[in-house]
């Protein structure tokens, strides 16, 4: 099996080692628009050979985009042209986004439709580049395949033995619930590490001295946002709706401790935190 | 040395720990108002004998007040009239609250005063009890010692052995400005963290599958929402007026982010996460 990964960053490199290692790929071709990262990814030996994206199309018998969501848009859409224009009917694409509405939109009408399989290892660090690649990091992780019906089911087949491989479980969803989920349980935790970072960053202009008693808390709940822009703005527009929908619901609740703490409500500040620590039951 | 520590969960009871294996006390003698917790912290082997408050300060060269800030106020202040009563000019108590000023403004005019030393280890988890005690917690973090000039030198002394038993750096500051930054570094990330929590299980209520997805990008994040009422209410209490000012802060910071979103201002949005990249500078 060839394996062919467009985009060498954290998630195309971290599924090149397991896929290699595990005995999934026979070979790794890849590609990568920045010449720095695709020149790492060679040497760290995350792929065996760098090519252009259309021999890298040509030569892989599963594609993986593993570019930000506003490029991989128009590259899925590429990729299925060339499956119509060659007769490549065995071929099979897949993309790791996290938001997947437009993609959605833009593949649903293509004649190579069932060839692309939508999909969401729900896995990463707040670091990026092929340098941030690391083995394991899908490890019992869930990975959601989203409107598989769209897709055939030879091609899903395929795109399963790869997640197994990855030893990822393996959930199924509708797009529009997907990213409903995700503005939840991801995208709102990025708005609120970014918007924390920034209110302590901007304290620092008048406080030099402010994150001296920056404490492992205040790490923990800002650590994502180191993550970056390249990836992060695109699914923010993207998936522009259900986070902007959410972000007012955490905003109303932030709004109910700052007046329960300003009205000194001890009864109130104390369900408001009984009822944040129901969160124990999910999180370890 | 006797330590007498006064409230035996994870900070008293950490401490029993560390002090005890590398000698800086020769005997810890202790006092929970929870019976299980202070049957526990003996059985743990945290105490070599449990006994009442009073028996606890009459018996230690330094009394650590370890219990939530709202009821050290009075156990700190019972303490120092305890010394003043029984002409004990030896002794020291320190506590290691969150906030500081209403313990300062308590003790302010107290005979006693230079006998207690206000102190704030910055370090922790989010549980709690005796159970949650363990080994190193305190090593390489900060310490604050603040208004240290209202102390006698002989007890800050005193105070700076003990961590420096636990190998913590110590740094002096304000009471007023010790409770501004940590309103900025620790007591938002609580109230983020716990609306955060709040956000999700809300919807949870609707989507009972919401929580699939959730990746270690939210545990993260949300990991805080794991913090007990006991000790966060009266924190939220005592350091009211810093900490509405921060929540304030922090809104309008999220507010933006929602803006920009909203408005799908691809630049706005870059600009923002830009900035909040630049705390990788500060947490590692």
């Amino acid at each position: 099996m060839v394996v062919g990964i467009i985009g060498l960053g954290l998630i195309g490199g971290s599924m090149a080692i397991d896929l290699r290692r595990r005995k999934f790929a026979d070979r790794i071709v890849g590609t990568d628009l920045d010449n720095v990262n695709a020149a790492a990814a060679l040497k760290i030996g995350l792929v065996d050979e760098l090519v252009p994206e259309d021999e890298c199309v040509a030569k892989s018998d599963i594609i993986i985009v593993a570019v930000p969501v506003s490029a991989a848009v128009k590259v899925v859409c590429r990729t299925l042209d060339r499956f119509q224009d060659e007769g490549w009917t065995d071929k099979v694409v897949m993309d790791v986004c996290s938001t997947k509405e437009q993609i959605a939109k833009a593949t649903m009408y293509h004649a190579c439709r069932k060839q692309y399989v939508a999909t969401h290892p729900m896995a990463g660090t707040e670091y990026s580049g092929p340098w941030a690649a690391m083995p394991n990091l899908f490890d019992s992780k869930v990975c959601i395949i989203a409107d598989q019906e769209e897709s055939s089911p030879k091609a899903v087949e395929e795109v399963v033995k790869l997640y197994d491989a990855l030893n990822m479980r393996i959930g199924y969803m509708s797009v529009s619930s997907h990213d409903v989920h995700t503005a939840y349980v991801s995208h709102l935790s990025h708005v609120v590490s970014f918007a924390l970072a920034n209110t302590v960053l901007d304290k620092e202009k008048d406080e030099k001295h402010i994150f001296d008693l920056a404490s492992s808390g205040f790490s923990s709940t800002a650590r994502l946002a180191k993550s970056n822009a390249d990836m992060w703005t695109p699914i923010f527009i993207q998936n522009k709706e259900n986070i902007v929908r959410v972000t007012d619901a955490f905003i109303q609740k932030v709004q109910e401790f700052r007046d329960a703490i300003d009205a000194m409500d001890e009864t109130a500040i104390r369900s408001l935190i009984d009822e944040a620590n129901r969160i124990k039951r999910i999180i370890k």
